[in-house]
Order: C-alpha cells, then structure tokens, then sequence
C-alpha cells in the first residue's frame, strides 16, 4: 500500500502538479497527486485508476512545454519524484534509473565514474529521466551525438491494465520482435508509465571548444549555419536572437552585447587536428559577416552555454510566453526565420527566436498577456501560424518538446490523417478504455 | 497496371525467391513474385492480396539469415528487386532511395559526394537497404556508429490495406506525435511494405586503422575483448575462431594464421593524437597473450576486414549451417563463448564462432548437413540450446539478423508473454488479417 503522505488531495495540495512549464489555462483540476516510490506503487496506482476509469497523467519533474503533464478533471496526477534510484554498470557502459531521477543527477553520477550520458536539453538540470524518454528529448549537443532515444537500450513500463513490461537491457544490438522500447520514447506517457529505464553510456566527453560569433543581421547569421552544419560536424551549434540577448543580459548580466541581431555558438569536440573544425567555423562566421568571432576561454564558452540555457525563462521573466517548438530541414532555417518575421510583424507580437541551429529545431517564443486578452488572441494566432508555416516548409509542429495537449490541433496538419489514425489504432490497442493521459497527443474520449 | 515480365508463376520462375539465406527447409510454394517498381506497384499487389485474402512476403535482396524471406505456399513473394531509384541531397545530409537499392550502391553514391552511410553489414555488397531497414541491421562499424535504425530519419510504407503512411523526413529532430517510424524498423516487413527511405548521412568518414591480434586460446581473446570495450570506443571490433578462419583461409587464401585459435580485429577511426586508442588495443592484446599483434597497413587492414566479412560463405561452403545471432550483455561474452564449446561437445557438432564482439554479438554457425538426418537433429538441438544459453545470460536469441521464421519459437522464451502479447496487439492492429508475412516473429493465423 502507499503511504498516506504519498496521496495529495484537496486544491491547494495539489495545485503545484496542476500545470507544466507550459503553463496551460485549461490544466484540470485533478482528484489527487500520487508520488509513488517502486513500481509496485505504480502498478496499483494504475490498476486502482483503471478500476474505476480515473485517467491517470503521468509526471515527471513539470517542466514540460507543451501541456503534456497538464493535470486533467477528475484525473490522477502520477508523479515520479521520488523515484530515484540509479545503478551505473561500467562493465556494459550502462545505467538503470528509476524515472524521477534528474538528467543532472544521472550526468553527475555517470560522470563520477568517467562515464557520459550526451543528452542534454537545456532544462537539464530540472527535468527528469523519465520525462525524456517520454518526450524523446533533445538538447545541445544532438546535432553531433542524437538524441534521447538513441540511448535507449532497456525500460520498464506500466500498462494501462497495471501489467508490467520489460523491454530490451543492457544489450547494444537485439531485434528480437517488434521495437516496443522504441515506440514507448517519446510517446508523452500515453502508451504506459515508464518505471525505469537502461541508458547507454560513452566515455568521457572530449573537451569542446566553444566559438561565439556576434551578427548585424539574421541572415548573414542563417547563411553561416547553412554553411557550418553541410561542412563538418559541430557538436553545438545555437542560435540566440536580440530579444533572447537582451532577456538574458538584462535577468543575468553575463556581459552580451546587446546591440546584436543575432548570436551564434558553435562548439566542436573534434581534436583530430587535420580537420579544425573551430578554424573552419571561424572562417565561416567570418565570412558571413559576423562583426566579432572569438575562440572562448572554457570559462567564458561555459558562461555562453549557460547565458544559452537560460533564454527560456529570462524571456519567461517578461510575462506570458507561447513556447514553439518547430523545425525544419536545414535549408529552410532561413526561410523559417524570415517568416516567424513576417508572422509577428503581421500579427503585432514579439516572437523571441531562439534554436538549435544545427538541427534546424527553433523555439520562436511568442510574447502573450495574462490580463490583456486582445494581445493574448493576436499572440495564439501567431502561435499557431508559426506552427503551419513549418509544416508549409516539410518541416514539423514539434522538434523536441513533444505535441502535448497545446499542439493538438496542429498535429493532424503536420501528419495527415492516415498516420494519426494508425497512431490511434496503436492507442487503443494498449490503452482501451483511454486512461492514460487523455487529451494528450489525442483526443480524449 | 503492373507490365507482364513483373510476375513470375510456376515453380521453374518462382524457385529463386523461394527461400532467403537462411535456405528454410520448410519453406512454401509461392502462387508468383511480384517485382514492383514504384510504390503505386506495390500498392496494387497489396490490394489485390487483401482481397483475396493471398499472403505477402515481402523480399529485398533475399541475403536474410532467419528464414524471413521465406515464401509461403499460396502466397505472393513481393521483391523489391526493380525498385532502384536514389536522390542524394548534400543540403541535409541526407539520402532518399527505393528499398531495392543494395547497401553497397548507396554507400557509393553518397561517397561520390563525400558522405557517408555507416550501417555496413557484412553483406553490404549483396543486401538491400529495404531489408536492411526492415531487420535493423547491424554490421561492423555499429558498435562505434549505431544500427540502422540510428540512420532513419523517413519512410514511405505501403500498409496491409495499401494504404500508403508517410513517415518523417529529412528532419534531424522530429517528435510529433507517436515513434510510428522506429515501429516499422525491424518489423520484418510484418506491419507494413517500405516502398521509400530517408537516411541520415555523415561526413566522409576518418580514415581507420586496423590493429590484427592472434590468440592461442578463446579466453585470452574475450579477455582482450572485455578491457578495450570498456576502456576505448573502438571502430570495429571482430572476433573469428579457429573454424571461421581455416574455412576463410581454405576458400580465399589470404595468408591467415590457421594455427590460430582466435583471430581479433581492432579498429580506430579517433585520431586525437591525445587519445591513442589504437595504442591502448595493441597494448591491451599484448597483455592478455595475444602471440603476434600488428598495426596494418590499409591494405591488409582491408584485407582482413574482407576476410571477416567472408567467414559465413566460407563456412557455407564446407555444408549446410543453422545461422545463430545471439548477443549477450558485454561481460557475459566470455561465459558464451564457453558455453556455446559445451553445447557442441555435449552435442557433437562443429560450431564455428565469429562476433561483432564490441557489440556482444556472435555468430555461433551450427554444421548441419542436408543429408544426415541424424547429425541434422543434433545440430537443430544445438541451434535451439545456443538461444536459451543467450538468453540464460540476459542476452538475446538475435542480435542484428531478425527473428523470421528460424527463431521464432525462442522468441517467447526472451521476451515473455506479455510483450508477445502486446506486439501481437500492435499486429492485429496494423494487419488484421494477418497477410503480411505470416510466419515471421507471430505465428501465423
Ligand atoms: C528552460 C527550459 C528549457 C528546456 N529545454 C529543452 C531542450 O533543450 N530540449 C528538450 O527536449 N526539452 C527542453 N525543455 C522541455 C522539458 O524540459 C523536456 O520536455 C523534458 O524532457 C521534460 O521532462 P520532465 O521530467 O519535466 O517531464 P514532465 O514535464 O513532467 O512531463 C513531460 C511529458 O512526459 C510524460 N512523462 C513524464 N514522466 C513520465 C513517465 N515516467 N512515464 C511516462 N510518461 C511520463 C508526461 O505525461 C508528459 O507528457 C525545456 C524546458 C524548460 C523549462
Ligand atoms: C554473408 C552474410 C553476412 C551477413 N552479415 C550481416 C551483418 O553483419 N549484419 C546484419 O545485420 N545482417 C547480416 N546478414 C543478414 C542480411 O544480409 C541482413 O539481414 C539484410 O538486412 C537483409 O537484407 P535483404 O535485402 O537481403 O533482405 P531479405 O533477406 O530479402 O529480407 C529480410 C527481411 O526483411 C523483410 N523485407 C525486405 N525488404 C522489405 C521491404 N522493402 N519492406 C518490408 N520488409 C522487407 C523480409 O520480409 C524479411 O523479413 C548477412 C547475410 C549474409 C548472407
């Protein structure tokens, strides 16, 4: 049985797992929170749920950006923060984690044992393992070393039927049967609840270096990307435009200059000294007209990383935001920035750009109001605009974050409607009766 | 409509394409073959199957190892032979070609543009990138650069109803919705036909060096084996026995050592000067007794890849083989290498043993024969004894090679009722009459 103090109930109790960092305005307001320790609390936490056809909205640590953790009417919020065991095995360069363990912790202890785990989304140090298989997470450095479910070798999942599967392990290679383990990542906890997960580790990471290149305009700053990311194999390359700069320098004051339309970071950990692959990025920053390029000091590379990570919330800091997410193939990045241009200038709004370049995977954040709902109207039309545009370009509504509840609609625009209805059939062959996080990816019953 | 010379009946025409690699005994008399050319084609037989309620077995280069290809009596063989079309597009990095392309064609033809595709099976000069899609295949190079499925970015997919699903794009980060796309890879052609490919291309690769050990017992090979895979991220890391490398020597004659007991190839593609893997392999071979350790020239160094690479055919040659592909978890390599000399002295067969031993998966070859009943049974027991061996070790009952038909009685025994039965549920969902490739992972309805 739980323990009492692992069931929340009563609206103020469970007001702080209503929302992720998506902040949703039509978050539910759930029957209860249940912090469960093992999988057997998750199981019986399901199987009670199911009993009694109580939707059940897994969690992990809320900092989700599209709604996918919203708390649903009536629902459980199942919520994995105290699930944090982690067990390294350096002889199969592996490590099994229960899913609230944070990625910063499980980097942190991988790397205590001269190990690396690579992926790294910004919010690394506050969201959780399991959120990333279930969102299939990116970050940084997946332009040169892929993302979350690259690393994938095992996990354990809770069905919707309280069943418990186990799927793949400590194995680089096994096809024996259908790729399950690959269908569970990133399937925003509408499939099962993952309970633990088998992550493949690498050696230490080389040391990169970190280049920063300061630009006048967008698209000297676009054409110097495109140029980078068909040349070689960065293993960085970010994008930040004035409105982040600014946001950033005026909440942290790391020295950006703030009269630049656009900063790029280009790292490289190549240190085969045939390829130079900083010189080659500095030539190309050059070329294309960057005002400043400078090889970083690792302290001052640290500092433009962190400066990176930060842009989120610094422009979050400004007041509502609407949090894109969209990609496109790498020639039409710039394309993709002209016309989230054109979009905010047509709709009034500031949109703050901000990317993972090199993967063509932009965050356009679209400035809203909590209290000025003509504003807030203008800001979800370019919101959703930015998200057709993408698609107009082959690209897609959702590069990392995951589709959530906030990015629904736009789904079917992106996939067609053969897709989502196989998706669907996939759906209600693992979870009939549709109890696993309604409303998310799909339409709720 | 498809042309005349596209279906091939009777048993003379449709003899060819009865049986894959694997030569199935139990394999069926197909109604005809099918050589579709365009996605339009295969639609039109997938129809017309479905309304008939024919089986389809979907078939590329027929180079399989586990009876997956195999044709079922009364059923249409749909080969994949005709469709050849390839579009390299250096702006993304990417390649999109028709499933019948062979692996080795399209590696080519990215190369002339200075890319590379890694998945590189040993088969790769006969193999189709469709099958290899379709079993997630391996190869030499995985155990640095990933598995197929790594490298899939899109697929065109013709479903049992011939509806055709389009899946990703040239998009390096792409979570919209459900992981539909990693779902058909390795499916076995069990969910669907894959009528078109996206693949993700690197950089010319670096130029590897090869480092040859010669051992005179097993336990020092897997001993070497263990210490650099967890030590170094080798390129390449083959294991052949005694067996693999007289077959390989009395058909090729390249000047092995067939005095050996076991022959390791090591390989490095990292040329940091700091890091000195191919240092730290020589090294590492000297002190688990390897008698004679070299640092290749490239062309003995291709020589000897190319000798690994021969050891199936040359084993082939002396009679007939059942193909294991077992893989255990890295530090359980040496205690399957043990048990798997048990099995064959308990069982009195010959089973010659080659790995991707960095990957933890081998190739143990069971010598069977076509007309010896007796050592026939004997060698089936072994076959059997191999897979429950690996999977009594964490491993699993196929590494890269696919379940098919041969395996598909072990299958149960790895992954446990409930992921069958949840597989299963995905299958019904997908196929719901059971047309596609029946036989192969589910028994057929
Ligand atoms: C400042 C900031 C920067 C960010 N940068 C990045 C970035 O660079 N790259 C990136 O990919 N994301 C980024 N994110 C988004 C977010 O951090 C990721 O989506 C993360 O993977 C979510 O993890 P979480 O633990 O917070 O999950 P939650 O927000 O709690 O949940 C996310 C989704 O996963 C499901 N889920 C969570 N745990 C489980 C489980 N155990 N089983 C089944 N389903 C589960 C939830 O139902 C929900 O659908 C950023 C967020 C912030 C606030
Ligand atoms: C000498 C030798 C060495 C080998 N070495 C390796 C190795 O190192 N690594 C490795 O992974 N494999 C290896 N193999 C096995 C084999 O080459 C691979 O499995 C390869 O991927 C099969 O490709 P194929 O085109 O020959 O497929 P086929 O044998 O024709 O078919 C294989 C499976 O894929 C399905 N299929 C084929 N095309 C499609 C399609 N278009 N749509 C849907 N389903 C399809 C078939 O139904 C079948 O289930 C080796 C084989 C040989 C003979």
């Amino acid at each position: 049985m739980l323990p009492t103090d692992a069931v929340l109930t009563g609206p103020d109790a469970t007001a702080p797992y209503r929302q992720d960092r998506a902040f949703d305005p039509d978050a539910g307001l759930p029957l209860a929170v249940a912090l469960p320790t093992t999988t057997a609390d998750v199981q019986q936490i399901v199987r009670l749920a199911a009993a009694h056809g109580v939707p059940v909205v897994p969690r992990g640590a809320g900092t989700g950006l599209s709604g996918g953790a919203s708390a649903v009417d009536g629902g459980i919020v199942l919520c994995t923060t105290r699930m944090r065991g982690l067990r390294i095995d350096p002889a199969t360069r592996t490590v099994t984690a229960q899913p609230g363990v944070l990625n910063a912790e499980l980097k942190a202890a991988v790397a205590a044992e001269g190990l690396w785990y690579p992926p790294d989304p910004a919010s690394f140090e506050i969201c959780s393992i399991g959120g990333n298989i279930a969102t299939n997470a990116g970050g940084l450095c997946c332009v040169k070393y892929g993302v979350t479910t690259d690393y994938v070798l095992g996990a354990e999942v809770v069905l919707a039927d309280g069943r418990v599967l186990r799927l793949g392990g400590p194995l680089i290679k096994d096809v024996a049967g259908l790729s399950l383990l690959k269908l569970f990542v990133g399937s925003e906890g509408t499939l099962g609840v993952i309970t633990e997960v088998t992550l493949r580790l690498l050696p230490a990471p080389p040391p990169a270096r970190i280049v920063a290149a300061w630009f006048r305009t967008i698209d000297d700053a676009a054409a110097a990307i495109a140029e980078i990311s068909t040349s070689i194999r960065p293993s960085m390359l970010e994008y930040m435009d004035a409105t982040c700069i600014r946001a950033v320098e005026a909440q942290l004051h790391p020295g950006l200059d703030t009269t630049a339309a656009a900063l790029v970071l280009g790292g490289s950990d190549d240190l085969d000294p045939a390829r130079r692959d900083v010189r080659f990025m500095m030539e190309a920053f050059t070329r294309h007209g960057a005002y400043a390029v400078t090889e970083t000091d690792p302290e001052t590379g640290a500092a433009l990383a962190a400066a990176r990570r930060a842009a989120i919330p610094a422009v979050e800091a400004e007041g509502r935001l609407l949090l894109s997410d969209v990609g496109v193939p790498l020639p039409r990045f710039g394309d993709l920035l002209d016309g989230v241009d054109a979009i905010a200038r047509a709709h009034d709004v500031t949109i703050a750009m901000l990317a993972h370049a090199g993967d063509g995977n932009t965050h356009p954040l679209v400035l809203s109001s909590w209290d000025d709902d003509e504003l807030a109207e203008r800001a979800e039309a370019a919101y959703g605009e930015v998200m057709t545009l993408a698609v107009s370009l082959g690209g897609t509504i959702t590069g990392e974050h995951g589709v959530g509840r906030m990015k629904r609609a736009w789904l079917r625009d992106q996939i067609g409607d053969d897709v989502l209805e196989v998706a669907q059939r996939i759906k209600d062959a693992l979870d009939p009766s549709g109890i696993l996080n309604p409303g998310t990816i799909f339409a709720p019953r």
